[in-house]
């Protein structure tokens, strides 16, 4: 029998979106157990000690009680679900070339376009931090110069590993279609603009709320 | 015949070692081709037209001309030269917790002590822009935080996953026994230590310089 599957989240994440989606597409069943991160509920000495000592969510949990194992990083929770699925290429190269976008994301694009998001939809500009605001033009020009690179790809490809989707769209997709909430424009970027509306018609999808 | 593999590489970043390191743990012949990073070498038009429209190294490049294909994003890099390696667990949840810590590293880590290493080292703190210098104590703390998650993990475990060295070793590794140079104190985590003590002594090992 397959292990129970639970996803500690906050709804309003991506990164917790990501994971949902990717069990979605695939028809696994999973719990969810939310918590507030304005709350600082991932914070607690609990959620430290037991689910993970880097105060962070998403973590997908894999079994339950004394066997339960706790995977945090979106993106390697996602590969943990995917395992073996059409969402991952085997071919050597074309695997690989799936990881290269998925460290891009949480490189080049998350850490701009989520967290602009985060800040300017979530906390308010009025409540950042000197340091917070001398960042706001940094990571708009960062993030701006992500969505230029995707645009450009996705030019001459239907997804970013080629035909099919494949979990670089599952984890490019959550920040990238909320992007006009961190500020960033989408209009002039067309092929991503066709490209959100082809992983919107993926058998299986389901929107982020 | 295995394909030739040429890495597009500037010596000083640590990033690029990875991929050498990986190559030289599986006995894998790799060429170099070095840049300047800090005089725009990895900006120049054809750099961005053939190599990477990120501007960005490292990028491996697998295969020769017309047939050649680059692959940018090191923790990728190294995924492509391990493949079916023993640096690559099979077990499931193995695999995904290896990744795990390689995305930790790249959002976690590599930011914060990669990045105070080269303002402080290489770029000299004079020459830094507000924004920059509005950033070096959130990434002294976030690189601090970072050191102690790992040193804790490391006090229960040989290597990242488990009792063999995988690739999340190797993607830690370099920044990590770099992280005096971006003004980390290593002398208080005796278990990144002996960690950095056992990579160092794995057969086929070679150094940064």
């Amino acid at each position: 029998m397959a292990e129970a599957l639970t996803l500690h989240e906050d709804p309003r994440s991506g990164n917790c979106y990501k994971i949902r989606l990717t069990a979605a597409l695939l028809g696994l069943p999973l719990a969810t157990r939310s918590y507030d991160i304005m709350k600082g509920e991932t914070r607690t000495p609990e959620f430290l000690a037991t689910v993970n000592a880097n105060g962070r969510i998403p973590v997908l949990q894999v079994g339950h009680g004394a066997e339960a194992r706790f995977l945090p990083e979106s993106n390697a929770a996602c590969w943990y679900l995917a395992h073996g699925s059409a969402l991952v290429p085997t071919d050597r190269f074309a695997q690989a070339d799936m990881l290269r976008w998925m460290f891009f994301e949480q490189y080049s694009h998350e850490p701009n376009i989520a967290t602009l998001r985060f800040w300017l939809r979530f906390v308010g500009e009025a409540r950042l931090s000197a340091e917070q605001r001398a960042q706001i033009m940094p990571k708009r020009m960062a993030g701006a110069a992500a969505l230029e690179l995707m645009d450009r790809h996705l030019a001459d490809h239907a997804f970013f590993c080629g035909k099919a989707a494949s979990l670089a769209d599952i984890a490019l997709y959550p920040y990238t279609h909320l992007a006009e909430e961190g500020g960033f424009g989408l209009g002039q970027h067309a092929h991503i603009g066709r490209w959100i509306a082809a992983i919107e018609a993926l058998p299986g999808f389901v929107p982020m709320d």
